[in-house]
């Protein structure tokens, strides 16, 4: 047995290294096909070709749907075509929710009507729920009426949560059974399946209306005497669950703050309806984790990195324009002094450094107060505790890095006046930095907002423009 | 029966607010106290105290660790501490590991060796491990002392890996099965076990060496005839485990894209020493985002938000340095200009504009091609074909944006040629930010190093002063 190990360096890079050799060698063959055109060569090289494709299917053949999703998210627009169109029909559909949407519209584009029905008739509710806004509607309605009734109503149940909520991420892989059976009841009726759901760790027991009664988990059903029943075994007292409608964000804190492998998802009534699983969140997880990064870097989503120039523009526009408004005060802020400037031209080459330390603290406290939100450490009314806390660590701060940069301003500039006026208007910007830093998220979360959206661009607009303003302010006041 | 439901707002605030209620009431009590100094008084305070004190210790007896963890995070040091009194103490080490690093050392600070031994006493050996750089050495070595021959030696070998390794994140919680005994023999093994470790999915099937032979599923043991034996449903061809020494972020990702919930490590004879659960991966995960968003705002590490002024200082004061060493290299670069600007003062308002489009536009650059990077999609080959295309929108966001500054520039200054230079200037700018944003990363990576540390503070230090530099020389050659 050769056991798949993480050390073989290729499984980590989902085996591109030997789908990039077979395509590069078939790029090889195709240019020598088109500059020898003597037919006894093209034979030999038409075959060659076809051999090359067959061994690189082949390899397609073995990998699991998620490393052709990350082979094909690697490869550049031309080579991704050739590789999607050897994939096997079947795996179609669990590559394309495996890939990024930006890639998924890629591969989306170039199939037909029969394989887009195909693709999408081998999934199951959820997941053809959650493909269903990138297939063409008369797909979809297609697809949708070749379904059985309940399978359905699953579908249109799933698409009418809204992202974010549980019910977006659920899925109806149920295995229920009741109380009153014997666990070798159970066991001889699991032993009728073909497979289990995955990420099947506990069976739900509900009475004859659906209503949940309690839990049995595998690790119940396993160590104890299969001759008890159901009842005397089962976990009723804890249960946690979620209603379609609870915050995605919510329930991934509860999976992760109690190690929970699946949790079943109810209706108003307590009928089971679906399940939420660990592995839809560690989806949701990575998504939203990546989304915060992303937009902290003013992205608005994640890029096909091989997209067309345009695609690439569409989503960094908006956040340069933004920006580029902000920037745009601040320097009619620095307009405002010119005749100060003209003066004492050392004011240009400093005022940077007040406005660049402000944006940084402030960028600090606003992370952290977020992040902290964002666990639930924080009641909007430790305000007050918190404001008084990074007062302090900016005046320290200011009063610290401020004689730094202000006795090298002194130095350079041979004036004491001036040294005095960067230390203030340092210290104060950097108060300025805490105050905003702390009040900005906690004010949005009063009014019930995403504490963190914007607060880092508008925290740096704030630092800029203030610190121009206090800096030459102050410099007006004191030096002319 | 009334299951735990996710809509009690309660349990998402790990029900921090009955804490704080009880903990309210506890400080109103204490200020009676003081208050009045009769007698009589005092009795009647003194029972209502202790009864408070009860209620409180009662809700917490019905709390997860992970949920205590979650409140002692949340609360001031004055709480935080009475709080951390009435927790049972075979609760201790549990909570320890759950809470931050910058807590648990408040707690510890609290705890005396008897007590801290105590609450060692009670982990496992990989928890211990977790906890030991925390402990003091002399209790570490007396509780080493206590555990036998085997345990010892799994504290000792979880220790030795190195953090961010497969052998530093994994449990010895292993439940092995021999290949040759049927299914049956299994189920009445099971029912041996008063509980299964957290997240067994699979039994590990190994022969009398403990060499890994496959994987048993708990859904190949339940589904099929308990008859047959475990070699003929065992997985062995596609049987996926780690060397204690990968790295802890390629095992994740494998994780996630196969939805695992465990799987077993090996050491290079094949020998099964460990096993790593979703568990730790999805706090290892967590972990490692927090950290990359606290590092993108210049934080070392996470923050316990309550702590005093001092602590925070240190946790951000590095960063500020830096910021504050390219801000003034940035500041020393316009002032080689400072005779330009003095005869066009407009220079000084206008440059800022330059530096930070620069800025935003790296960063965009610099973040997709390290997400892109840390998801294995870009080979050290591809610098070239991403080069050229990050140049190619660098140019186009040069030519829209900065026409759109250069236009309001002549317009407030009444000075074409003025515009002019301000196109110019953004447009090198940022085919500079571009041509840094895809350099840098890939040039780390191809030298075996972290491609995201540190990136942001290098481009925007390169871009700042860089487009001071693009700018006011453009400007010194073409306006004077």
């Amino acid at each position: 047995m050769s056991p798949l190990k993480l050390r073989d360096p290729d499984a980590i890079h989902c085996h591109l290294r030997d789908v990039e050799r077979l395509l590069s060698r078939q790029r090889l063959i195709e240019n020598l096909v088109q500059r020898q055109p003597m037919p006894q060569h093209q034979l030999v090289e038409h075959i060659t070709h076809r051999q090359n494709l067959a061994r690189l299917r082949r390899k397609l053949e073995q990998l699991h749907a998620a490393d052709i999703a990350c082979i094909l998210e690697a490869l550049p627009l031309a080579d991704r075509h050739v590789v999607w169109d050897l994939v096997r029909a079947d795996q179609d559909g669990d590559i394309l929710l495996e890939v990024s949407d930006a890639v998924r519209e890629t591969l989306i584009g170039t199939m037909d009507a029969d394989e887009l029905r195909a693709a999408a008739k081998r999934l199951d509710a959820d997941e053809l729920a959650d493909l269903a806004p990138d297939l063409p509607p008369e797909v979809m309605r297609e697809v949708l009426e070749a379904l059985d009734q309940e399978e359905r109503e699953h579908v249109r149940a799933a698409m009418s949560y809204p992202e974010g909520t549980v019910g977006a991420l659920m899925d109806f892989d149920l295995v229920q059974v009741r109380e009153d059976v014997s666990l070798e009841v159970v066991l001889r009726y699991l032993r009728r399946f073909d497979a289990l759901p995955d990420h099947t760790d506990k069976l739900f027991v509900v009475d004859r209306q659906a209503h949940l009664r309690g839990v049995l988990t595998l690790e119940a059903l396993l160590i104890n005497d299969p001759e008890v029943t159901v009842a005397t075994v089962m976990q009723q007292k804890t249960v946690l669950s979620f209603a379609p409608e609870d915050a995605a964000d919510g329930a991934a804190n509860l999976f992760e703050r109690y190690d929970l492998v699946s949790v079943p998802v109810i209706d108003s009534e307590q009928r089971v309806i679906g399940r939420l699983t660990v592995a839809d969140v560690v989806d949701y997880l990575r998504e939203t984790s990546e989304a915060e990064i992303l937009n902290q870097a003013g992205l608005r989503e994640e890029e096909d990195i091989f997209a067309p120039i345009l695609q690439s523009l569409k989503n960094r526009w908006a956040w340069l324009a933004i920006n580029l408004v902000t920037a745009f005060i601040a320097s009619r802020v620095i307009g405002l002094f010119e005749g100060t400037i003209e003066k004492l031209v050392a004011l240009a080459a400093l005022m940077p450094i007040v406005a660049g330390i402000g944006g940084n603290a402030g960028n600090q406290t606003i992370t952290m107060i977020v992040r902290a939100i964002a666990m639930g450490q924080v009641q909007p009314t430790a305000l007050w505790r918190l404001l008084r806390k990074e007062l302090g660590v900016a005046l320290i701060n200011g009063i610290i890095w401020g004689n730094v940069i202000g006795l090298l301003a002194w130095w350079l500039y041979d004036n004491l006046k001036l040294g005095l006026v960067m230390v203030a208007a340092m210290t104060l910007n950097l108060l300025l930095a805490a105050t905003a830093g702390v009040t900005i998220p906690l004010i949005r979360q009063r009014f019930g907002r995403d504490p963190a959206l914007g607060g880092s661009v508008l925290i740096t607009a704030l630092t800029d423009a203030g610190g121009f303003l206090i800096f030459l302010g102050l410099a007006t006041l004191v030096l002319l």
